[in-house]
């Protein structure tokens, strides 16, 4: 019963990421996202885009799934950073790992060690599974930001050298998808969506 | 590229679920609940949960996991239909079915088979996988229920003996869950949350 009372009070901690807000709108724009759904979200399209993975056979779903469950799991206590925003990007690292070790610590201790551990290896980036996890994550707000029409690029001043930063691990880790990639970035810089500087690349 | 066109739009479309709201609401009290964040939270109490479940290595939990993903997104068409609601709940399992066909079909036909084989399953609950995930589909609710106060039991007027006949599954497929389950029934019921009808059972 010890051990059930601590799974029930970690799934209750839970339910904090269905209040932490992203910069991302959904694709209707009638509000922010939250980090919960936003994990929902890339979970399915993982199932759906593995395909595009170029050593699919290496992949593990399972692993890949709990990723896209857990990867946000520390904003809980660390709040959401905005990738663009680079003085809350220093020491983000530092703060989400302290928030992810208070979080999984609720946790029976073999429960712990797994879930951080994947948790960790996304954060790290060094197995297949963290590559593919995190081109999902990297095409999800990219998929809202353009589809809601780029409002929140507009909004942020984003420019295109800061997106190809950002989106360099889909280039690297999914190659397939990087000409769909390009062409919505095109169709986002030619309807003036995000800044060209491209001539400073 | 077809095949890639015709996955990003399943994945667009299934960004309209974030905006399908539920009756349960977040244990904070903030506001409702919607879809999309409930089916990430019952994906994880899936994974910390799944040693409760009698027939543990009969489990597939990657089947698990795209259940929960998966097992509410008919209601982006269909929308949620309040379980205690015998009016809508009459018809409910038609319109899903039109729905679940509807949204599936705009992905390759050989993922469109996977999926809705899984969506499929859950509904019909034939396999322990299915089994598994809806205990944590009956139990997802009655945490945020419970630890949000009882409000919505209370703002429903549900009753005991509906509350009994939902949870019915939990105590079929997941016996060593029901004391727990029990034991906050009893307390939402010694609270004037539930109205208690137990003399009718």
């Amino acid at each position: 019963m010890q051990r059930l009372k601590q799974q029930i009070e970690f799934i209750n901690e839970l339910d904090k990421l269905k209040s932490v807000f992203r910069r991302s709108l959904l694709i209707s724009g009638e509000r922010y996202e939250n980090s919960a759904e936003h994990s929902w979200h890339f979970a399915l399209m993982a199932v759906v885009l593995a395909e595009h993975y170029p050593e699919r056979d290496k992949l593990d779903m399972l692993r890949v799934l709990k990723m896209a469950l857990l990867h946000d799991t520390a904003e809980i206590y660390a709040g959401d950073t905005y990738c663009y925003d680079e003085q809350a990007v220093e020491g983000q690292e530092e703060r989400e790992w302290k928030a992810a070790t208070k979080l999984f610590s609720m946790l029976p201790a073999d429960q712990q060690a797994e879930l951080f551990e994947l948790w960790h290896d996304f954060e790290k980036n060094e197995s297949h599974d963290a590559h593919f996890a995190r081109v999902i994550d990297r095409l999800n707000p990219f998929l809202l930001n353009y589809y809601s029409g780029g409002i929140t690029w507009k909004k942020n001043g984003i420019r295109i050298s800061q997106v190809y930063k950002r989106m360099a691990e889909i280039k690297t880790a999914c190659p397939s998808l990087w000409p769909f990639v390009m062409s919505l970035l095109d169709s986002a810089i030619s309807q003036g969506w995000i800044i060209d500087d491209r001539d400073k690349l």
